[in-house]
């Protein structure tokens, strides 16, 4: 047997899940912040619900359970407008942070996971532009924790889309169709979103649309230019003041700068209805350039069974974010959370050692002890190699004094200590 | 369409997520106080992987990806073992806890869920009892550390199992038949056993089988009997030595007086070889009580295509150990983490109530701002509704004169504050 692992899965041994525990942590703070309460939904749905208006590309995307009627969650959303339509009482606005997995069977092309770790924040029962605007700031404010600080908000509404698809004389039936072909813009470029628009029957209306979803650029220097391309259409009207709304509340939370108007914006779900938006690291080439995504979808909880209930939300691509963060080096250098390896130095003070450490965990030090009778050498390299700051070294000599002897891995320097001093260094409560 | 979840899931409801947040990052904080670190694997394995070792049962309740190659974990000790098995340069011991999610196809009627929690500390590369010890004191810690006191530590061992099962003359290769039928002692009882034990066509053999099972007791207390029953056997010697082993290691942790010697202890897995191990709280009835099992799986990593490294650990059944905490009141009664929602008296302090809660935001208080533009009474009652303790009220006239309203929810007063004062408050560094 070969100890073989899914294609497009990964393990998160210690040190890359301490880079995902740092960057969780962080981004849960920072939407607790906000008054968004955690929710977590199961990993299974049912197929019916899933395929409800995820659109055509990514249904195939979807994994199946054998028996056809469950199938993996393909986004935090689903799960989230799902408890929502069958809790129609919770008190509104809901808002509920999941920091969780999901899984799209990807093209193994395109370096995309299929398992992946996405950290979602929705505002569910806000009609209003606010609640757009406060995902947003809430996305600003995750990554500014983590360091970064480079990064552009890009905004288009799909009733600009809606629109500009009208306005090219595209018939509505086809309108999803289209949104589908633009958002693949990054992945296949301008020529290949022809094709594709081509491809599905859109060839006269091509250049017309095209040309509409060249406009990009700060909201308020582009704004003007953008009135005049949807002036003729109402839809357009409203969606593009819903952008000014959201541009207007920027400017209070302080990423108004950031805020790129973008026409040729898309978003590959069919569930969106009003603002969409990505978020985009500076440098970045590609999609590994998109850490984040999200948008309005009024209808969804509806079209599920429940109540008609607005709702918006950000989610954060959590394995694009680390490895961002990786390139950048804002990334925590440490290996493990363990303080202190309490080292025996015979056998006959191993229970001794195993005592300490006991009362090293009591007082809230991550204390390892050694368990296979090791030589003292051994155990020392064993603390160096996993990155352990601390060894307190159990002698019998010392002990037989009340002391021990704790050495400081990296500076590589020893002391001899009492218990009492061990722990308040190794607390940071007293210096070296 | 319906809401519907699938069968044997639930969701997580912010209030219920709080709780298992508690429990987690308690178990979490004993974990690590005991130096494992965290690492985690693919909620998908390869199918072969899933059933190399789980036995005819377990099989069954596996959760199959359509095209028959991919399956759900069943638990986390498989994704555990595999990623060993293909990491073979991992310093050892590795010492690692996983908080996460598995599935089993359970019948319903047994009330068990079908996606479930479970918290597993696992120690690899250590063949002596003193790995074994300290999986048990970790668990022992984590219930005292959520306030459970009144529990056991059943104990059991496979090569005991073995020796009875070679003392009651059952063929080898009906060994593991025997266990699952054994393991089942707490769901059908001992008639239920024996006729399972008599469907596996080890009628002759079940009459010695079920005697020799009905040991019983403290460790201390039952040894000598037990050492009668299983002297003629060199590996249910060796078996009972390792509990005696760990019984010595658990005097030292101060957990001795809980561990229970329990022959009829079979566990369902097939990849235990050695100790066997179940937590349960007292008075907690039948299977409910189980709050978590484990034991070593020295040939598992193996068999999974790794080199011989020995390995055990021990497995919380976090949604069990909830549901014992809530009947136990143990759980903290708090709706959310948010601690204060800014209120807008009137449309034009509204950004200035943005502005508030984003200052409170930057020195870590969690704060919620109206985004539905409410009458104040009604924005008072939600911040009531949702549990959040304070509300900062913000008027036109008060700010004029650089005030604000702060109201404790819960003791029904106010009083006017500057912002700074209000800060330190919320962030519980000034009282009242």
């Amino acid at each position: 047997m070969e100890p073989k692992r899914p294609r497009g899965t990964r393990d998160l041994l210690p040190e890359d899940a301490l880079r995902y525990r740092h960057v969780i942590d962080t981004v849960k703070k920072v939407f607790e912040s906000f008054g968004f309460d955690e929710a977590e939904t199961p990993v299974l749905e049912l197929w019916k619900i899933l395929i409800a208006k995820c659109g055509e590309e990514v249904e195939k995307q979807i994994f199946r359970l054998e028996g056809g009627e469950l199938g993996l969650r393909f986004d935090l959303t689903v799960g989230l407008a799902r408890v929502v339509a069958s809790n129609p009482t919770l008190p509104k606005p809901f808002k509920r942070y999941c920091i969780s997995r999901a899984w799209r069977h990807e093209e193994p092309q395109s370096g995309r996971l299929r398992e992946f770790w996405q950290a979602d924040a929705d505002i569910v029962g806000v009609a209003s532009m606010e609640a757009d605007a406060e995902v947003l700031a809430v996305a600003v404010e995750c990554l500014r924790r983590l360091g970064l600080e480079k990064f552009e908000l890009k905004i288009n509404n799909r009733k600009i889309l809606e629109a500009l698809a009208r306005l090219s004389e595209v018939p509505e039936e086809k309108f999803l169709d289209a949104f589908r072909a633009i958002d693949k813009m990054d992945k296949i470029g301008l020529e290949g979103v022809k094709a594709e628009l081509e491809t599905r029957g859109l060839k006269e209306q091509a250049k017309k649309l095209l040309s509409f979803i060249s406009i990009k650029g700060k909201v308020d220097e582009v704004a003007e230019e953008a009135r005049r391309v949807v002036e003729g259409d109402d839809v357009g009207i409203e969606g593009l003041k819903e952008i000014e709304t959201i541009h207007r509340l920027a400017e209070v939370y302080g990423y108004a700068d950031k805020l790129m108007l973008d026409f040729s914006l898309a978003r590959g779900l069919d569930y969106y209805t009003g603002p969409i938006f990505e978020v985009v690291v500076e440098g970045m080439t590609g999609k590994l350039g998109s850490v984040a995504g999200g948008g309005r979808y009024d209808e969804l909880i509806q079209l599920l069974g429940g109540p008609h209930i607005p709702a918006t939300g950000i989610s954060l691509g959590m394995d694009r974010l680390v490895e961002v963060l990786r390139i950048e080096g804002k990334l925590p250098s440490i290996k493990t959370r363990t303080k202190v390896f309490v080292a025996a130095v015979s056998e006959d003070v191993k229970l001794e050692a195993l005592k300490i450490a006991s009362k090293l965990r009591e007082e809230g030090v991550a204390a390892e002890v050694d368990l296979m009778s090791r030589k003292l050498d051994r155990q020392l390299k064993y603390t160096d190699t996993k990155g352990i700051p601390y060894a307190l070294i159990v002698g019998r000599k010392e002990l037989s004094q009340g002391m021990l002897r704790l050495r400081d891995m990296e500076k590589r320097l020893e002391k001899m200590v009492r218990l009492e001093d061990a722990i308040k260094i190794l607390k940071e409560e007293a210096s070296w």
